[in-house]
């Protein structure tokens, strides 16, 4: 294993400055130590990338698919309308993976991090007769805006999203920018918020499940991705039905009493439990959570 | 994925009642919320349990897997003093592992960190068409205790490790106590503190490398697990061997200026860059850091 440890050493060569906001030691001891901002809370979540879940290795580079591990994190951040402030990533890599990847797989995790003066404070890495996992670790800050949670929706409140959905498969579910700023702003006007990471329709289903509420959507008012058009073309299914269920959109989806000045409105919280959509004939269907997660490889 | 959201909605009701230090929402949110008691640093690491290299799911139940996949970050928390206070867990899934040992591997994990008071505030699921990997992320608190580094050490320290060393391949590897009573114990009079995951030959080395000096350990006084007895009869290598390079002991490796009441003292720090042990007969020779993980399966 004297590759690995080559890499730690590596990493440890490439940390940046220490933080101005936590007081850190390197990632040298068993634990990286972090002095906490008293004002804030601590929001921390842990999510993975898994080889031919969401990457695929031969199409993607070891830069893409570090990066896409650290903002499908920042898009949890932004969910809740915090700062990203520290992580961790635990990557297992397959035996025999080139050093060179390793080391781009760590500059993409990096590169991605910083963008928002995300630290990464801490790691394992190890190798194993398996695929390549990596899992990473996000500490975000409130930093002064309360924490928006799924939770909170109310009946009659609007249903948004940020932007047009469907078709990332295409290209955009490994190379998306988290919605930081965004979340940041919207946090202090939405009652309840989520990324869209399983698609609109299971999504949506969380936020009333956790809320005990039901959402109507509009088919009509639902953005539709150029992505998504594009896919239709290439298989069976309507441009809205990828945009309702293809899922790694990393949009938001939040709900608010009153209209905020982002994203696009594209329906309304009701008090019956269930989630529908008023299709453009005027009729209102179940709308199920079909979730065919799109699969790579 | 319809097995895994039960699962998610399973570990849910499972959650303990709001730990009193803490205060958290559950795991239906993309981030746990937490208030970090302003007085407490914040320790963090993360650490991975992976098919084949830490366990093998042929010869090992769920739940012990999942009680070793938080055992060995408590153990980290053992080495830096620190007390654990919340846990992360992102789980990768065979496609078909069965329900019912995912909630095995989930019980293990809640029993080993109830056990020292830490609650598993969040956490991650998916399958994929790999094999059995677990990311756990720690979040210890100082409470009261200076943390202690690696690089610590002084010339003229002792060197001490809290239990006999060898052979744990036999089954302590999977079924240990993490050291965390004395690590809060020790801490006070430690000058660094590691935990031994790789073996003392090379833990050893990584305090003597992060507090740039070196140390002479005496054969004779390295205490020899009886299972590194046992095991010396199946193989060549004599106990010392396995005492000092096996690995995945979970005992405490530790230096200190004057001699703590815990624990045997094996050697001491010297001025000159490098690890040597004396042998028996007095040869004082480098000790390599062999470190032959031992290989599961």
């Amino acid at each position: 294993m004297a590759g690995e440890f080559d890499l730690i050493q590596w990493i440890r060569q490439q940390q940046p400055p220490r933080n101005s906001t936590l007081t850190q030691t390197g990632v040298g001891d068993d634990l990286a130590v972090l002095k906490w901002p008293a004002d804030d809370l601590l929001l921390v979540g842990v999510d993975q990338v898994l080889e031919g879940v969401h990457f695929d290795s031969a199409r993607h580079t070891a830069e893409q698919i570090g990066r896409k591990a650290i903002n499908r994190n920042l898009s949890d951040c932004a969910a809740m309308g915090c700062l990203p402030a520290a992580a961790l990533a635990a990557v297992a890599l397959p035996a025999g993976y080139p050093i060179e990847k390793a080391r781009q797989l760590y500059l993409g995790m990096r590169a991605a991090a910083e963008a928002f003066d995300c630290v990464i404070v801490g790691g394992d890495t190890a190798s194993w007769d398996g695929k390549l996992a990596i899992s990473v670790t996000i500490l975000g800050r409130s930093a002064g805006v309360r924490p928006v949670a799924r939770a909170g929706a109310r009946v009659g409140d609007g249903i948004y999203v940020s932007g047009p959905l469907g078709g990332s498969i295409l290209g955009r579910h490994i190379n998306f920018a988290p919605r930081i700023a965004l979340g940041r702003e919207l946090a202090p006007l939405a009652s309840a918020m989520i990324d869209l990471s399983d698609g609109l329709s299971r999504d949506l289903r969380h936020i009333c499940q956790e809320s005990r509420v039901g959402a109507v959507i509009d088919a009509d008012l639902v953005p539709i991705h150029a992505d998504a058009i594009e896919l239709s073309r290439q298989d069976a299914r309507s441009p809205l039905e990828h945009a309702l269920h293809d899922g790694e959109d990393y949009e938001l989806l939040y709900t608010a009493a009153d209209e905020p000045k982002r994203g696009t409105r594209i329906g309304q919280i009701v008090a019956d439990a269930g989630v529908w959509i008023v299709e453009s004939n005027g009729k209102r269907i179940p709308l199920e959570a079909k979730g065919w997660e799109h699969r790579l490889g």
